[in-house]
């Protein structure tokens, strides 16, 4: 018989499919029907017709994107005109401009760079119109994403005035996609990018990742992982990467690659790729001129080297340094840029994991050719669901550091668990590191304002693949966007980004963005309480980082051992990175030294990162921390109750299929918070032999049970 | 700057696909709204409300299904009534209808089988209704698809009277899905499996998929890889095949999974899988016991033992049916089957691999349980462009032998060539075995008829997979609709299938249906043409099998060269399989051996198959072989060319995103088919040493960059 639950999956599904697939694969540009009428006739009053100043393929995707909003929100054509006139909505770059136009905007045009845009209710002589405009065609379809959204939110357009520009120059997704489909860390299918068919079939998925990402502000794409296969720097792979770089092109978004640093021996025929040998600068040379006469805006080379076996100029006896710079030099007669990934750590080196990159790079300050930015980790570690910030950022001011944010959960529960990522975003870019006075936060070290810096960047370790809503969870969604909102302004308030993407991707209904919107902004500290409370890390399983494994103790290197990282034993818990231990504190700030590194001031949150503590130590609420471990397990498994709850109540504002795979992932949440909180608490209770509080359910299952479970085909290696 | 190519994709693409990619994802189950307002009005007339008889889960499939249309087509709800009334449409299967209506019908429910359905306009009592009904629920559903699929083809409903009953027990589609996701030999993305978020997870596409078998009368779905993984048997697996399983039932799907020879050893704790050992058995019956508690209607197992490598009876001296019968012991207590895969040949055997499954599988014909099918291949190699029916058919009268076509084009372009495959397996349906005399069609072995067989089956190897329209390539899906459609009636003509499944997915416009019906018709021969005309076979690149490899010679295994397969130097060309050669045409019955055996008289379709040649060799149309040679892959190449500029006076027929990918597909297959052309004659001509006729353009390059040409990443590995 079938079961009661899947003959609801079934009547949910089935036949609502057919309709409502297509809205998870909108993303956030969903751009439905405005059926209250006397709001939509105050919309079209304003928006008369459409006049356009100018003529580019930027342009023409700023009008199509107008006409299909246009024709979404008004179920109407949207009229182009050949003449300005009253309630036009008038689009142009600055210089396409008629002078009287340009004038209405002068003092806004003053203040945004070449990327930003302006949108303006002016008068343009005796009648009203509404301006989108910029320096350049960019900037200009930026304002044009952003005035659709003032839609899509029911803002009021008939006294407009908006003008913003970005912080961050390059604002960059990185997919660690692999040339024969697959991608690393990928929960939401294989890579977008269809190798085996390009240059000749050209997806329409293509063209909408371009218009989402254009939508956010994202400038540039890696398309290739940064464990790097040298072949997509043939010929062969360049045509394919030009097509991309073609389609993307109008929509303001520059192509870049992962430069494997062997491929002068691997794709080219040298015998060596030491960066000071004259015949690898050679190569590197030649091979950038070929990739430019093809890609003339090609951004530049994403780099992993010496770093999890990547080669690297390590590899001859060459530093870093030598091994950017000869790419920069490469790629700078072309505008190019090389982001040389920090994110280094050696088997060989018996310090502390989490020093290992600032004791490599902090040194190299100043160094750098200008057209390298080193592209930092939000963390010292490696993307846990919490980390204190990366102690480079500040610690390299000759330096543009980028940061590396993972908007792939890898250690947050794939595609599976709804984690609403520019919460944790935020807590990083907001921390303050001191280097320059309270107030120096790792924000503005990105933005360079920190230090004066004319290169920046961010970048984002992308979630997208061929599932059908690019992600997977429906929620991943939110990590994109909020991704792309940050890296635009570093600055932004994550709870703002999590109401406007609920009102454009669901529903603007009181009753489900308040709700919903909670629900967002406590779902990281949730998925922390499940995983890795009072700064715990890195106890996931071995390779595929499904599910608990702090147990684990047998791989070759040490620092991939979950025990490495949690050192509990019958006295304590935690990585005492203090001066009595590691000493990585040692890497921050003097303000910062002194209260992580005392027991009684250090945040709760970071306890264990940085502290070794006894199981009876107690903690500010009079309890033993096992006691508080062991609450905050709960505490996450009940949040994630509470937040399959709240979905339930969110029925009648959302589609069924989007309503109930949700309410499916929750049921998944729910199991595997569970399976975290009996995993690691019996793992733990080893070593404290102490009773669970009464609060905590028993464990189902015995702790053998839980290290004898393998998942071979846990998803994303 | 942007090409006009990309401008124009982008034209095409971006702001349509958010309204059609559905179209796509609906496959031909299209119910488009009906515009025409009398036809409209003619068919509202005959479905004044809807009568459903008795109550389950497949009615409840059948009554959504109906609604899901009928808003479609009218943009109305389909009412249901309490009591009959004129005009209704009335569902129900025999036992539940009132005795009236079950009366009207007496004399087809004695003609239709199990499975079958009767759709007639009768009358019940003084008014007119039409009913649908069978003697299951499943063929309830089949006759409800079958309604449909008459509006949708705009049939005359008011005297509607149609039954039609399978002819095949056991439709089945074999997916060669791996547990990682991986599709062996798929073309079309990732598996459709979410092995990792199953059970809890149902993704809808779980139930379209259903929905789509179930309309073409598919009634078994093995859902793992031949090349098994004895994971899949354990309870981890068991309970995710349980959930697919409990989603396909109510559409008439049966699960099947692969069955590892050596689990007992991998998934159980066994020093041995030999067959005869009393365990080994003991451990078989109770995984199908414990398989079938959770699954009562699980459909058995699909096995591919000493093949490939794979694990079998032989590695322990034991034979085929030893291992067969083992396995059908234990499902057959659950009324379940095994199908055996006659798929095997030898590196160790020196025999034309042609020959070697019947050397083994025939002299058992007689030993195999009744519940074992043996599953052949439809030629006697691997599912080349063409092959002559595979031998055992016909010569195991004793054993039912179940067809396995493969729709994934492994051999045929992959999802980027438009070739109709129903056309290449009614070839082979149509083939005379003449073991019983003239007549002897290999459809009527397959469908138990010419030996009276009990169980009958036909199996295709899947092209499915998470590609957003099923298939990859939208033709690819005419290719599943038409093996449903053949293995429902293998005596359906396939110009007819071509027909009704483009006037179903695209259009009714005769200026559509009947150029594009010709383009499908033809495009089986075409693809010969330009890959292995004459009887070639086999000449693949190694491995992934993308695009020409007749020079390679240097695999391990003898059969696995295509050199093994032309045999070509500077005499002749072609494998001599009559009494001179390996003899192969020995399998076949005696006025085959005769005819293909003779030079004059074998078709010259078959002539490099059973002949070798030499390239002076004069043809019926008094032309060297060599000259017909080149003038065939020249054919090949013109009429992809054709094809192309057919489709291109198609785009008002068509909505744009499917109309552009298959131009940009055909501009791919139109590159590819001249590849194939220049590299396999150059290949040729240095052994011919004979000029290509006039009409052949010069090859673009040299035979020796053909052979440079690598592809490691090619899909469907």
């Amino acid at each position: 018989m079938v079961s009661k639950k899947f003959l609801l999956a079934l009547v949910f599904y089935c036949f609502v499919s057919s309709l409502q697939a297509q809205k998870g694969y909108d993303l956030w540009l969903q751009y439905e029907k405005i059926e209250n009428e006397e709001i939509k006739k105050k919309y079209l009053r304003d928006l008369n017709i459409l006049k356009i100043y100018g003529e580019n393929a930027t342009l023409d995707a700023a009008r199509e994107e107008l006409i299909l909003a246009y024709k979404g929100f008004f179920g109407e054509e949207f009229q182009e005109a050949d003449i300005l006139s009253k309630n036009a909505l008038v689009i142009g770059v600055q210089e396409d401009l008629p002078l009287n136009i340009r004038t209405a905007v002068k003092k806004e045009l003053a203040e945004i760079n070449e990327e930003g845009y302006i949108i303006k209710n002016i008068s343009a002589g005796n009648f009203p119109v509404t301006l989108i405009t910029g320096k350049t065609s960019a900037g200009l379809l930026y304002g044009t994403f952003r005035f659709i959204k003032e839609i899509q939110l029911r803002n009021d357009l008939s006294s407009i005035a908006i003008h913003s520009s970005p912080k961050i120059q390059k604002r960059v997704l990185n997919h660690w996609d692999n040339l024969d489909g697959t991608v690393e860390r990928g929960y939401a299918g294989f890579s977008i990018w269809d190798w085996h068919h390009l240059p000749q079939l050209i997806k329409p998925e293509y063209i909408d990742y371009a218009r989402a990402n254009a939508s956010i502000g994202i400038n540039g794409t890696v398309l290739t992982n940064v464990n790097a296969n040298s072949l997509v720097l043939t010929p062969h792979y360049i045509e394919k990467v030009k097509a991309l770089a073609e389609v993307f092109r109008p929509y303001g978004i520059q192509v870049y690659l992962t430069a494997r640093f062997s491929a002068p021996m691997e794709s080219g025929d040298l015998e060596t790729a030491d960066p000071l040998v004259p015949e690898v600068r050679r190569w590197w040379k030649e091979k950038a001129d070929e990739i430019y006469t093809e890609i003339p805006d090609f951004g530049g080379f994403l780099v992993k080297a010496n770093s999890e076996g990547q080669p690297g100029p390590n590899n001859y006896g060459r530093s870093h340094v030598d091994g950017a710079n000869m790419l920069a030099e490469a790629v700078a007669p072309h505008g190019g840029i090389i982001m040389w990934r920090a994110f280094v750590y050696s088997e060989h080196d018996p310090e502390d994991r989490a020093k290992q990159a600032y004791s490599e790079f902090v040194p190299f300050d100043g160094q750098f050719h200008d057209n390298v930015l080193v592209q930092v980790k939000n963390g010292p570690i490696d993307f846990q669901p919490r980390e204190p910030f990366h102690p480079m950022f500040g610690a390299m001011p000759q330096t543009p550091l980028m940061m590396e944010f993972q908007i792939t959960q890898e250690y947050l529960g794939f595609s599976s668990h709804l984690v609403f990522l520019p919460k944790m975003f935020e807590e990083t870019l907001d921390e303050d590191t001191f280097v320059e006075g309270e107030g120096s936060t790792v924000a503005k070290v990105i933005d360079g304002t920190l230090a004066n810096k004319n290169l920046t960047g961010m970048a984002g370790v992308a979630n997208i693949g061929t599932a059908k809503n690019w992600t997977g969870h429906p929620f991943g969604q939110a990590n994109w966007y909020g991704f792309g909102r940050l890296a635009w302004d570093p600055y932004l308030d994550s709870g703002k980004i999590a109401e406007e993407w609920l009102k454009m991707t669901f529903s603007r209904e009181p009753a489900f963005v308040d709700p919903m919107t909670r629900v967002l902004m406590d779902s990281r500290e949730t998925v922390v309480n499940y995983m890795t409370p009072l700064g715990l890390h890195h106890i996931m399983a071995t390779g595929h980082h499904y599910g608990p494994g702090p147990w684990v103790d047998d791989l070759g290197r040490p620092e991939w051992n979950p025990v490495y990282y949690h050192q509990a034993d019958s006295l304590g818990v935690g990585f005492d990175r203090t001066a009595s231990g590691s000493n990585a504190l040692s890497q921050y700030a003097q303000s910062i030294r002194e209260q992580y590194g005392s027991l009684d001031r250090v945040p709760e949150k970071h306890l264990l990162w940085f502290h070794r503590v006894p199981w009876d130590y107690e903690m500010k609420n009079g309890k033993t921390l096992w006691y508080n471990l062991a609450a905050k397990y709960q505490q996450g498994v009940e949040e994630v109750q509470e937040m399959a709850r709240t979905w339930k109540n969110m029925e009648q504002y959302v589609d069924e299929e989007r309503f109930t795979k949700t309410a499916m992932l929750l049921e998944i949440q729910q199991k595997e918070a569970k399976w975290w909180r009996d995993a690691v608490l019996l793992y733990f209770q080893q070593f404290s032999g102490m009773e669970l509080p009464r609060f905590v359910p028993k464990p189902e299952h015995k702790l053998e049970y839980y290290k004898s479970l393998e998942f071979p085909y846990a998803p994303g290696i």
